[in-house]
């Protein structure tokens, strides 16, 4: 059955985008900062289409690849999604991705596997779609912020990564903004160490 | 030369204490939740003189050890004073320790080697004593949020211990509160993993 997963990286203050996000600054000021491990990764820009870039191929290189093979479809918010139109490059996610938003809009089909289709009636109609899209696999929560909220919030999420990058962003948006705390039991999985980040994979179980 | 350095568990979501903190009340709603890796220590009944409690020795146990022992005088608030007040032993610290307070206090000189000094004109004027009292053993900030807020924010701090607990607090007093993003290079100098908490050493080097 499928998993519905998320994977972010965050500041050691919890932030996961610095100020003044925008399209052109997708990650919000200092934002990419936190990424430092990531672009190191051949991994990552195998994965993103851009194979020949990065330095290192270790364990950090392969939970990116673990991530990407476990997931079969993705759903996202439409800032995430704006942001990344400008700066993608075609069939980025080689699967069917979900954006959550209120304009209509045909599905953009990209050549190769990715396809974007755009949900205007709430997560729970983008999970149903997202399920017969995935055939087994999991789903991935992909940003930003206000989305993976909606899915913690709602209970939905059943295993999530995050990469705690050495650095303080001071302000911008947090990854975990008004958890209930009573919703969930956590249960730590697995931690990775490494130079750049901490990576730490979370199981929830939704309390009865 | 001594070390400036503070030791905190943080709940997943940041949170130092849950809400509703007071004496009777010392982390707030659901803040001990926070610290069972640490109530399953020998070494920690050992440090606070319960010896005789706990069921592990081993790893986390080391870490508390270790920190009691780097430790040669402690800076902490008026609120944690008062809430611990109310609950430690005698001679907990077995060391100097200064409260910053306006209130005006003589020095509580308990049994053993713990005494309690009142500072009325802030932390430097604390951190100057307490370097006097740590003959070159390391200063530990012991909290609460808003005492280790001063030091971080001042620039003061040289090294840090966070414990992330897998709970969700959703509200309370954040530990990284309005940090500086140029204040500090931060780097990971220790990772590790347990089955209740991840603990991770910080060093801070402040930029010129």
């Amino acid at each position: 059955m499928s998993k519905i997963i998320f994977d972010s990286g965050i500041s050691l203050d919890g932030f996961l985008a610095g100020d003044h996000r925008s399209p052109a600054n997708p990650m919000g000021d200092n934002g990419p900062s936190m990424h430092k491990w990531m672009y190191k990764q051949k991994a990552f820009w195998k994965n993103i289409n851009m194979e020949g870039h990065g330095e290192e191929d270790g364990p950090d290189g392969k939970l990116i690849n673990d991530v990407f093979a476990r997931t079969g479809a993705y759903i996202m918010g439409k800032r995430m999604f704006e942001e990344g139109e400008v700066h993608w490059k075609e069939d980025l996610y080689k699967a069917d991705v979900y954006v959550l938003t209120h304009e209509k809009r045909e599905p953009w089909i990209q050549k190769g596997t990715t396809a974007f289709y755009f949900i205007n009636d709430g997560i729970q109609s983008a999970l149903e779609k997202a399920k017969q899209s995935a055939k087994g696999k999991d789903i991935r929560i992909q940003g930003g912020a206000n989305t993976i909220q909606q899915f913690l919030h709602a209970g939905l999420i059943d295993e999530f990564f995050i990469h705690i990058a050495p650095i303080f962003l001071g302000s911008g948006i947090r990854l975990f903004e008004g958890m209930d705390k009573s919703m969930y039991d956590v249960q730590i999985m697995e931690v990775i160490p490494s130079d750049l980040t901490t990576h730490i994979r979370y199981k929830l179980t939704k309390k009865p």
